[in-house]
């Protein structure tokens, strides 16, 4: 895979420790490569507790990032941290570096970045992969295709957008309808028949668990007219419902102009379910929101993603099963 | 065990099916043999998926309990389904039903309930057993003695409080100092070293997850200057700082006088952990507020438990270890 720009590539770790050292090495080797300068934050490999390093590290290292002057800063991983941190980030100052042209990349637990950044300032980072779990992969597997496209895509400039397939509906519902001629009023339809676009959108979004652990916090942006994305791993289907149902119960949800549903993995359903699974909460989300609900979205904790700029303008084109984001 | 006063105990079942039928059984026997009337609603073992019911269903359970005229609504089980339902309540009549001396009892999922009931009507309801665990217990064990001598004491109207020894510290940190002096000025102080009362005061509360997954939803009782208390089950102590984050960060914990811990039980820790543990949430949450953090409740996805009335007026006393809540 050629790339024609190289970039110089920051990694640090804001969440979790890194364990799989391994794993660390070798995304560091790819990320060379494919071109790139790397540079490591002193305490990338830092560990305290679950964290990689305390607070105070943790909080260096991201403000050490934005005066890297580098283009890209990427998470080693996710895990668990950053909601801790929220009170003491120097927002304008990452801001500034964001607003030279750097691109904070992350997932997962750097939801809560990615949406702390764009409630105080307005600005857009990026939803997408992690370093370990990205770019890490143990031969002879390699990184993701379509992740390193959308990745290298984006450094060079040439990243305009994504698209995707949805999954095909088990069976229409009347509801449905309603939910599309809502659309037709309340959008920019172009077409009949499931074609509609919704133009100069906010796109926003990111990990469920995460986001919603930032409902009324100072932290959770106000997004009026959006196009909300969202991904999970290891909920229940019962509690990914629960956490929509707060969103829904928020107004969150009645105020966007879409959901989309990336990818929810690595549950276990049980005995007690009795048919109750994510269907049902795809279903069920429906009935209580206006709003065409897309499905499929090739994001979340799995090794096929695109990148999404969260905060961003960007335009929504819906044609059947075909779903286009864009913002180029 | 006897009961000076039979009373009318109305089960009915809002939220998961109820799968285990033999402890349902023996819950009913239990509540007759301690010489109460026990009223079976006509869809407390129903089930739809892993609900006691559909939607409509559960609310007219709930409506059939508040209409039912018994002294006593109690839940079959928690489970997962109450927030679903909260749109679809009719606040008014069951607020009419409990201000003519109807308690609401139950645990975990009917937090929701509780909380959604304060917020709307300034209702009080009851934070205790449900039917079959609290009272279905398989022989040759019995019902927990405290856990139904609070019963039977609230039913007799002689429940007037709940003492309990809080866990010993593992260590005096600075920190607990100054957020005596903190409650030495902004309570009533009755005495020196750690003994201090909080009189009238709002007693509120339940299941963490349940709880939080409230914050930002009209749904959610907006508490100046009370007691909160949490209990959680089989939440790794990360998801539980999580969840008190948002709380924190929502300014909820700043706006208590004191937060009381129940017990957070059956969660497992992992390697990655390497010494986070939920003492090690508790002692971050001492950092972090600036009021008393009591341990040690016990109430919670336990046997053994007290009665708590949510949303009354109370008044807390602490001397050293010892803490006693009464509202009699």
């Amino acid at each position: 895979m050629a790339v024609t720009h190289q970039k110089h590539i920051y990694i640090y770790s804001p969440s979790g420790a890194v364990r799989d050292k391994t794993a660390f090495r070798r995304g560091v080797a790819r990320l060379k490569k494919l071109g790139h300068e790397v540079e490591v934050d002193s305490d990338a490999l830092t560990s305290y507790q679950r964290f990689a390093g305390d607070d105070e590290t943790r909080l260096a290292a991201i403000h050490r990032a934005a005066a890297s002057g580098a283009d890209v800063a990427l998470t080693t991983r996710g895990g668990y941290g950053m909601t801790r941190l929220l009170g003491g980030i120097q927002y304008k100052q990452v801001a500034k570096a964001i607003a030279k042209g750097m691109l904070f990349v992350g997932i997962s637990d750097f939801t809560a970045f990615s949406l702390a950044m764009m409630a105080k300032t307005g600005s857009v980072t990026w939803a997408g992969p992690a370093l370990c779990e990205g770019f890490g992969v143990a031969a002879p597997e390699l990184p993701d295709d379509i992740m390193e496209d959308c990745f290298n895509d984006l450094l060079c400039g040439q990243g305009e957008g994504a698209g995707w397939r949805q999954n095909r509906e088990p069976a229409k519902r009347p509801d449905s309808t309603n939910a599309m001629k809502s659309v037709a009023k309340s959008s920019n339809l172009t077409g009949a028949n499931g074609t509609f676009s919704i133009k100069n959108t906010t796109l926003w979004g990111g990990n469920l668990a995460v986001l919603s652990s930032l409902v009324g916090t100072p932290y959770m942006p106000e997004v009026k007219g959006g196009v909300l994305f969202l991904e999970d791993v290891a909920e229940h289907p019962y509690r990914v419902e629960r956490m929509l149902t707060q969103l829904l119960h928020a107004g969150i949800l009645a105020r966007q102009k879409a959901i989309i549903l990336g990818q929810f993995t690595d549950y276990k359903l049980v005995p007690h379910d009795r048919g109750f699974k994510l269907q049902t909460v795809v279903d069920w989300l429906r009935t209580q929101v206006k709003i065409p609900v897309l499905t499929n979205l090739p994001y979340g904790h799995v090794a096929t993603k695109v990148m999404l700029p969260v905060g961003a303008r960007v335009e929504l084109a819906v044609e059947g099963r075909d779903a286009l984001l864009f913002w180029g």
